[in-house]
C-alpha cells in the first residue's frame, strides 16, 4: 500500500486507528474456545468484522501465533488472507520485530512481504544497515524500525545518550537515510508522547506507528500535539484494550464499542 | 542442557563447533530438490548425520523457514524433533533473533522452549529488561543476547559509544546483571576477534556464540585467543562454510569434511 492510499483511506474515514490482533487463549472466552475449530482465526474474523470501521490498519504479533506453533502460524495465514480479502484497504502490519545479517533479513523480508502478503513489518535495528535495507526494496511495502518502544525496558538501551541526544533519537536519524517517507515509518511508544516533539524535528514527514494507547497507559491527545502532521502521520495502536474489552460472549461487540470510542476521539482531534 | 553438560560434551569431543541450519532452495542440489517431498528437511538431515561427529552444536536460522511458510516450519519442527530424538546431547539454539515487550517475549519463550524444545533462542536486546528476562524463567533454557554482530551494520549502532565505552560493551554489561552463566549467552562475531579481548573483561565466564568463522572471514585462531576460558566458553558457528561446501551430490559428505576440518583445528587450540 502506498503512502497515498493510506493516507486517504485515514482521510475518509477520519480515523487513525490500528488494531492489534494479539490473540491469547488464556483471554479468548472459554465457550468460543471449545466450540470453534481454529478458534484464534475465529476470534479475529469476529474482532476483524467488528472493528473494521473504525480503523485503518490491522496488527497481527507474530509472537501470539508462533506460541501455538504450526496451527498458530496457520491462523496467522488465515488472517492475513481474511482481511487482504475482505478489507483490502486497511493497512496490514506484521508485529514481527524481525532483523538479522543481510541475506537472512531477505529471507524474512520475502516471507512476510510475498508470502504473507503483509503491508508492512516491524524491523528490530540493533544489527544496522544491512539488517533493515532488505525491508525497503519491495514497491508499496514497508519497514517500520523500532525507535522508542512503549514498554519499561526502553530506558536500558534507547534512552541512553549516544553523541550528545538518545540512541531512539540517534537510530531514528540514521535509519531515516535508509529510507524514506514512502517505505519506512518508526514505533514510537505512546507512554512517551513529549519525546515525539524531538522525534518530529528529526522526521517531521514519516508515519509513526504508535502503540502503548490504552492498556499501557498512553493519552492519544498528548500524541496527537506532538506527533500529527499535516498528512496525519501517525498510526496508534491498542490491542488489549480493543480484543479483550471484555471476555464474554459479546467481546466482539465490546471491542466495536471501544474501537468506536477511540475512532471518534480521533475524529475530534483531526 | 546445563551449563555443566554443555562443557562436558566439548571436552568429550574436542570441538566447540556450531553448525547452521541455513537451507537455501537456491543453493540445495537440484536434483535433491526434485526427488524429496520434504527437501528442507531431508537436506538438513543428511548435513545433521554428516556433521554430528564434529560438532556440540545445531543452529538453524528460522528465516530460512519462515521464508517458506508453513512447509517451512514445518521443515523446522521436524528438523528439531530429529535432532532431538537422535543426538539429544547436541545443544540446539533456535537462531530467531526475538524481542518484544514483557508479555510478548513471554509468548516468544513458550514457542521456542515448550513448543519447540529448543535448548537456546537468540535475543535481539533493543527493546531491554522485560524483553529479554522472560527467557530467563525456563530450567536449561538460554537467552543468547546479541552482544557485537558479524555483519557491516555492526558499526551503526553498536559500536557507538555510549557512557564512554562501545554500545555492544554497555549492552553485554547491563544483560550480564539480569541472567547468570547459566541462562545466558552472547553473540560476538569474529571477525572482531581482538574486541573480544574486551568482551572477556566484562563475561569472563559466559559463553560467547561466535558466528562469521568461514564464509564471513573471522579467523578461529584470533577467537580462541582473546575468547577461551578454562571451562571453553565459546560455541564457534559455521553455516554456509559447512552445508553449502558442495553444491552437488556430495554436499553431505563435503560438509562432513569442512565441519572434520574446523574440528581439528579445535582440537588443536583447545
Amino acid at each position: 500500500m502506498t503512502r497515498k492510499e493510506l493516507i486517504e483511506q485515514i482521510r475518509a474515514k477520519k480515523t487513525f486507528l490500528c488494531v492489534g490482533l494479539d490473540p491469547d487463549t488464556e483471554k479468548i472466552p472459554k465457550q468460543f474456545l471449545d466450540d470453534e475449530e481454529d478458534p484464534i482465526y475465529e476470534f479475529n474474523k469476529r474482532i476483524i468484522d467488528a472493528t473494521a470501521p473504525y480503523c485503518v490498519s490491522f496488527k497481527p504479533n507474530t509472537a501470539f501465533y508462533e506460541a501455538y506453533g504450526l496451527n498458530g502460524l496457520n491462523s496467522l495465514e488465515k488472517t492475513i488472507k481474511y482481511i487482504k480479502l475482505n478489507y483490502p484497504k486497511h493497512f496490514l502490519i506484521a508485529d514481527a520485530k524481525r532483523g538479522d545479517i543481510g541475506n537472512t533479513s531477505t529471507m524474512y523480508a520475502r516471507a512476510f512481504f510475498k508470502r504473507l502478503n503483509a503491508d508492512a513489518i516491524t524491523v528490530a535495528p540493533y544489527m544496522g544497515a544491512d539488517s533493515v535495507k532488505p525491508f525497503l526494496q519491495f514497491d508499496g511495502k514497508w519497514a517500520i524500525v523500532l525507535g522508542l518502544t512503549s514498554n519499561e525496558g526502553s530506558s536500558d538501551f534507547q534512552q541512553m545518550m549516544v553523541l550528545g541526544k538518545p540512541l531512539y533519537n540517534y537510530v531514528i536519524e540514521t535509519c531515516a537515510k535508509w529510507g524514506n517517507e514512502d517505505n519506512m515509518m518508526f514505533v514510537v511508544g505512546a507512554t512517551k508522547a513529549k519525546m515525539l516533539e524531538d522525534i518530529r524535528k528529526i522526521v517531521p514527514e514519516h508515519f509513526l506507528l504508535i502503540p502503548g494507547v490504552g492498556a499501557q497507559g498512553g493519552s492519544l491527545q498528548e500524541v496527537c500535539k506532538y506527533g500529527l502532521t499535516k498528512d496525519i502521520g501517525l498510526l496508534v495502536n491498542s490491542s488489549r484494550g480493543i480484543i479483550y474489552a471484555s471476555s464474554g460472549e459479546d467481546f466482539a461487540e465490546r471491542a466495536a464499542e471501544e474501537a468506536k470510542k477511540i475512532a471518534n476521539e480521533m475524529k475530534a482531534l483531526l
